[in-house]
């Protein structure tokens, strides 16, 4: 069984290999796409996670204004070089994540920014909640470990679903770029107007 | 003497006056087009004193990026209606805001959005400067305002000297637009990124 030509290109588009190495993947997988699929996946996320510490500055400035000027975003998005940030690739990322932001409206980059005082405000609400409802206390410490997991996943935007493809996390957005492009990249800040708010 | 149509169009451009006010506005001054200006711009800043009190929560929220990436500039620019907000005057407003905040990288909207610590920070440098200096006692109190002063107008983008026409400062430029949309603008919030800082 040998790899087609437009899957193996598929396969390079999706998780950022090699040629050969893609072919070879799907070879020894006697052409089982979504193994291959599966395999180079987990390999590029090792990649980046081999890249994670290493310093980005550079990158792009992306805004993106929706409704007419009605919502407004603004995303730092760091990357090592200024060749990489100059790669369509690299530029798809920034845009996608700044309509990821207007979409989906995080109040913040990673579970690692949520203040402490956020978090303890939200458990008590949680938990007072559950209480309220007459949930015996030896369940009440989950419920309010399940909905704040669920807090995360809605106000961190590296945790949220994609808005593209719900299937992956912008998280895991993320980690392909960095396995494609081959340099750390960090979303280091964002901003969010939504007219007259506040 | 009679106004000229060009003198009456200029003078609309540049204070949002009617055809029959800049026409008379222009022959009770023989003609004279900066007399006839002055005087127009000064009934526009009355008007835009008595709008200034009205609630503004339409507008556009304007971005604008320059040296590709480099730099990111994200405004809120308010008016009382979604009309005005549409409007060529305004939309060039917003536009130029975002601009000047690129060009100008001002800290604050207003003086009075600047915290009182820092102010209290601010004049304790210019203070010990001025000591260090030798200045007497006397002095150094007339040094730290002059100086503070300084700090505002750099720092506050209303007090800064506008980036396209520097006769004009930016409060001056919105209260023109206030004059001639005939509605309360106000800027509520502005954010710059500059990649890599901090």
């Amino acid at each position: 069984m040998t790899a087609t030509a437009e899957q193996i290109k598929k396969l390079r588009e999706l998780t950022g290999a090699g040629v050969l190495d893609a072919k070879r993947t799907l070879e020894e997988h006697n052409g089982d796409f979504d193994k291959a699929l599966a395999i180079l996946k987990e390999k590029g996320l090792k990649v980046a996670a081999t890249k994670s510490e290493r310093v980005a500055k550079q990158g792009l400035i992306e805004t993106y204004v929706h409704g007419g000027g009605k919502i407004g975003v603004m995303v730092e998005v760091n990357c090592e070089t200024d060749f990489v940030a100059a790669t369509k690739e690299f530029q798809t990322l920034a845009h996608d994540l700044a309509l990821q932001i207007a979409a989906s409206n995080p109040r913040y980059v990673s579970q690692a920014d949520v203040p402490a005082e956020v978090v303890a405000e939200q458990k008590k609400i949680f938990a007072d909640a559950a209480v309220a409802e007459g949930k015996p206390a030896n369940i009440v410490e989950k419920i309010v470990q399940g909905k704040l997991d669920s807090f995360y996943k809605e106000s961190c935007l590296l945790l949220q679903p994609f808005v593209r493809d719900d299937k992956t996390t912008v998280s895991d957005l993320i980690k392909g770029a960095i396995a494609k492009l081959n340099e750390n990249i960090v979303v280091r800040r964002f901003t969010r107007f939504e007219l007259g708010e506040g």
